[in-house]
């Protein structure tokens, strides 16, 4: 696999075209995407689990049941959840209309949403994007969709790498997410999208991707909160070929582990990325508890914040899960590679200020058990976060 | 039951003496407390589950397993916890000299602990406190002890009651307790110590005091970080002669739930009180887990500090929780008395902001699938808390 490194910003791949609109929804910046594909493609979608989740997410299940999409469409400053039936009926009249533009069938099209949560759609506004999707579908970077999808977000998340395909030509994947706030993913994270010119079988990429995710969305946290909109897929146009469905794997999970960094990194109010990363569990579900359990501890966010080298919180953190086989005596923390707990060879403290002092704080926990491992990607907590959330309006 | 609403701090109940110093552990405040019976008490003690629990933990489970103490050890500032072997050494030295001091068996002391974590005890300054523990013993008012036990408090927690012994006579209720971050309590909160004159059965004491415990402080959430070193510990010294075991449950309860609402309040950085009740859930525990995600979701906290009324992030709150039976065509969410969901009669902004405004909020919430209910108290999130953590020395 080739991580792009050109400094243009990458196109979708072949087979994809895009419209983005200012539809009104909020201010003037632009809030409404459609991506659709020219032909049916094969496609894996991961939806939120939680129970408040909104018509978006209903009709996506739906959409996304039979393996197959063909266009995408993306509301961006408004959720519509809760918003009752009136809701629902709304959501329908959306995905309608944009088959229609598109010219495929309306459980092709997959809905995503985000945003306040409460307010209807302004339907009228969004009845008139209808009439122009259709000629306003061209070739677009991605960095023009990752933009339009974001809503308190303060830069467009996109990731894309290439692969060879069986025949010896070129296959790339392009994703696309957005999401800075309410992030705990259950099942996916707030919206990522990945696209691919690559020819693969749907039972294949579905186990790829949920593989690929549960690695990358599904080990991020920003502040505990899942949200009712979570919405990760990756459509594949085939138009580049068949692939080394492995390879695929790997390329897929590059470019969401790039996407998940980059979420992490500008999460609400955030100013560094934090990874947390277990080995020596039981196995690799207790080492994601035990990590989820230090990366979402309020008290850890703010010491690395203050740069205050404070490992006191990170075994507070891993004795607060109610984990069987941990014990304190062979527990070993470690920031970077500079080993804090046990304490027997005492790092100077200028020297661990100073690197957490950096952008991006790597806490290693051994806990010398097992052989289960796992990451997990968050960020610091700061005045930043508290003043966006107590001021953001409903 | 009567409360005590004299503006004279309450004095600890007949039979139980204390010894307030500074020994030096970090500044010149109190940092050194011992509270002893004349003789040997009935008690029930609660403690952390973390697996990082220290030495006062591990030396006060063993004091506390024949339910009976007549000491209680407190060093303030200093946690005592992650020390190893030199710091296990410590406590039961410490221990062993309050016993001696105080005239009682070593079995008979409790030791709690609390502040930064990792550093040992200054014993030299400890032992100083040996020789005159027991000249220094004396009847000392309540206020006196919980100021001695704070950390980063802003100010002690008392409360006390007092009820009718079976002969008419009268039997008091006094508590103290300290702790306003890493609380979010597992079995018991940061330390509270409640002490009374009632004469009571071992059994009979333990189980009503787990079931205080239980609505109280299990029910209270700072930060969602348990600490290392939560303690909960009531002594009856009998003095007063036998009570009705009923009306003593409800008296704890009462104390309990008054110094709970006092450390929410007093929360580290914390502006307001938050309190969240879910009704018709399908049973109590159900209750309690939809609760505790509302009053621990930092969006919902950070809401209130803005006095925000988005119930959106209250909503998503209740939905991410994995749990069966909800259903979001049923529920009903409040503040106080007003309904906001479902948004059929609208209420008006202003009268929302005015309530949020105020320095207790209640949200209640109905899940109408039901008789389960569940009551949890916690507190808003605010840029106090960040500075207070991320400038936090370790």
């Amino acid at each position: 696999m080739d991580a792009a490194n050109s400094t243009e910003p990458p196109m979708l791949p072949d087979g994809f075209r895009a419209h983005i609109a200012n539809a009104g929804i909020k201010d003037s910046t632009d809030d409404f995407v459609v991506i659709a594909a020219e032909r049916n493609c094969t496609a894996s979608v991961m939806l939120t689990q939680s129970t408040f989740a909104g018509p978006s997410v209903t009709i996506s299940r739906q959409s996304a049941a039979n393996g197959k999409l063909q266009a995408i469409v993306v509301v961006s400053k408004n959720a519509n959840v809760a918003t009752g039936r009136r809701g629902l009926d709304d959501a329908m009249e959306l995905r309608n209309g944009v088959a229609l533009s598109v010219g495929c069938d309306p459980s092709d099209v997959l809905v995503a949403s985000t945003g306040v949560i409460g307010v209807p759609y302004p339907m009228a506004r969004l009845r008139e994007q209808f009439s122009v999707i259709g000629d306003g579908l061209g070739e677009i970077d991605a960095v023009s969709v990752a933009t339009a999808m974001m809503t308190t977000d303060t830069h467009p998340k996109v990731a894309s790498a290439t692969m060879e395909t069986l025949s010896g030509g070129t296959a790339s994947v392009v994703g696309v997410a957005k999401g800075v706030g309410m992030i705990e993913p259950d099942m996916a994270t707030m919206l990522a999208f990945l696209f691919t010119d690559a020819e693969v079988d749907p039972d294949a990429l579905d186990a790829a991707f949920r593989r690929a995710v549960e690695r990358s969305f599904n080990s991020l946290s920003v502040d505990t909160d899942t949200s009712t909109s979570d919405t990760a897929a990756v459509l594949a146009s085939g138009e580049a070929g068949p692939v080394d469905v492995t390879e695929l794997e790997d390329v897929l999970h590059a470019v969401c582990l790039d996407l998940t960094r980059q979420l992490a990194a500008d999460g609400e109010g955030a100013e560094k990325l934090i990874q947390v990363s277990v080995s020596g569990a039981l196995d690799n579900a207790q080492a994601k508890r035990v990590a989820k359990s230090v990366i979402n501890s309020p008290l850890v966010k703010t010491a690395v914040h203050g740069c205050d080298p404070n490992w006191g919180r990170i075994v507070m953190a891993i004795g607060k899960t109610p984990e069987p086989g941990i014990d304190q005596d062979t527990v070993m923390v470690s920031f970077s590679d500079m080993v804090v707990y046990p304490a027997t060879d005492v790092v100077p403290l200028d020297r661990l200020r100073e690197y957490l002092a950096g952008s991006v704080v790597e806490i290693s926990i051994d806990l010398n058990i097992g052989e289960g491992s796992w990451t997990v990607y968050g960020c610091d907590l700061t005045d930043g976060y508290i003043r966006i959330n107590a001021d953001y309006t409903t």
